[in-house]
């Protein structure tokens, strides 16, 4: 696959305001955020899209899911709520072609989503 | 935690429109569907929130996302696209508490996701 702008976040090329980062994931807030908090999750192991999981890479995945979790109760909106979301493609709205779970909070978040 | 109505849906005591299942997870069609497509894939563990997961859940949370993506490719819109999407808590708009993802698809969603 080609890289994309989010390799070039992980190797600290170009700046992101970095929220989270471990062995797996890179945390940091998108830049058009949508609500009053919104943040990207990403692997640090380029995956295109989410067809391209793996079986291997569901650990990963879930590992997305997590961080998300986790910085929601660092910062404090865990009870409150917040709402996570992957795009896939074109129909999903995908933007960047590296899998990036986004978490969004700090308002009450409508439905259907999007 | 309480059980919940999706608890009856694994024990098939209320009837739902099953699409997948496997030793770790249920799918099945939401009963007010957002989209075209409008599944709901669950783990068969209570898990009341995301903020619940715990550290060994993670793979359990990627098996959903996982299971997603294999639905997606069976029916046939993983090129098209879809969106996936849990909710948590009042801000996120959970409606049940026994996490669940919202897989979104035939349709082109929008942005922002609620």
């Amino acid at each position: 696959m080609s890289e994309t702008l989010f390799d070039k976040i992980i190797r600290r090329e170009i700046p992101a305001d970095i929220v989270h980062e471990d062995e797996h994931v890179l945390g940091f807030r998108d830049i058009n955020p949508q609500a009053p908090v919104h943040v990207l999750f990403i692997p640090k192991k380029p995956i295109a899209t989410l067809n391209d999981l793996e079986h291997a890479d569901m650990l990963l995945a879930g590992r997305l899911m997590k961080a998300a979790a986790d910085f929601a109760k660092r910062e404090g909106f865990d009870e409150a709520g917040y709402r996570v979301v992957m795009n896939t493609n074109r129909d999903g709205g995908q933007s960047v072609y590296h899998i990036h779970l986004h978490l969004l909070a700090g308002r009450q978040m409508t439905w259907p989503p999007g």
